[in-house]
């Protein structure tokens, strides 16, 4: 994308709408939402999270940390401790992640509700 | 989930977790957004949308429709006309739609350059 062009989701060659399917990713939010409190190490960030796998939660977060949204910083003691972090620009992804966490509890009824009727027209 | 109980994306038992996923899914925002002007049809939608296969966003709307985001309306013409529509609640996803389209557009030189770096870091 021309750097003088704006960014437009609804452009498919504009690199944003790859943006935007970060911040959608399954564990992205719950791992951002996990950090909000302060930094933590990977089992305590897993125990906050519940029902990611140790493998997956690896992959989330190099992608995150490949983004610039969580940092991964390791002391060297014995055994070595690693802890993670938000960055600045993940701490500004917590409003959005926090509108889209409201709006799924809002209407989490809503849907189960509708997903019935459907289900139910099928049946 | 108990009724009595508030729904709780950090609860892993909590089906909003699944709710929350929705909003995530790679084509989700952008048929929210599409729709956002008014019904289309699949042809016109799937061109303000771009890049997406029919398939695969007969799949998407299929489950729009079942979580009660999106009707689906058959004319009884020839050709029988198809007309997809937000339903209220499916409107109700455009504000955290928005909010995350913002954020994806307004980050996304932040999110290229943290990238960069980080490939950099590693070659």
């Amino acid at each position: 994308m021309d750097s003088d062009r704006r960014a437009d989701v609804m452009d498919p060659a504009c690199p944003s709408r790859e943006v935007l399917r970060r911040i959608g990713e399954r564990w992205t939010p719950l791992v951002i939402e996990a950090l909000s409190g302060g930094t933590l190490r990977f089992t305590r960030l897993r125990q906050a999270i519940g029902g990611v796998t140790p493998r997956v939660l690896t992959a989330t977060l190099r992608g995150l940390e490949r983004d610039g949204l969580v940092t991964r910083t390791i002391f060297a003691e014995v055994p070595p401790r690693v802890e993670y972090e938000l960055t600045p620009l993940g701490s500004s992804l917590l409003e959005p992640i926090r509108v889209n966490r409201q709006w799924a509890e809002t209407h989490l009824n809503d849907v189960l509700e509708a997903r019935d009727r459907w289900d139910a027209a099928l049946a």
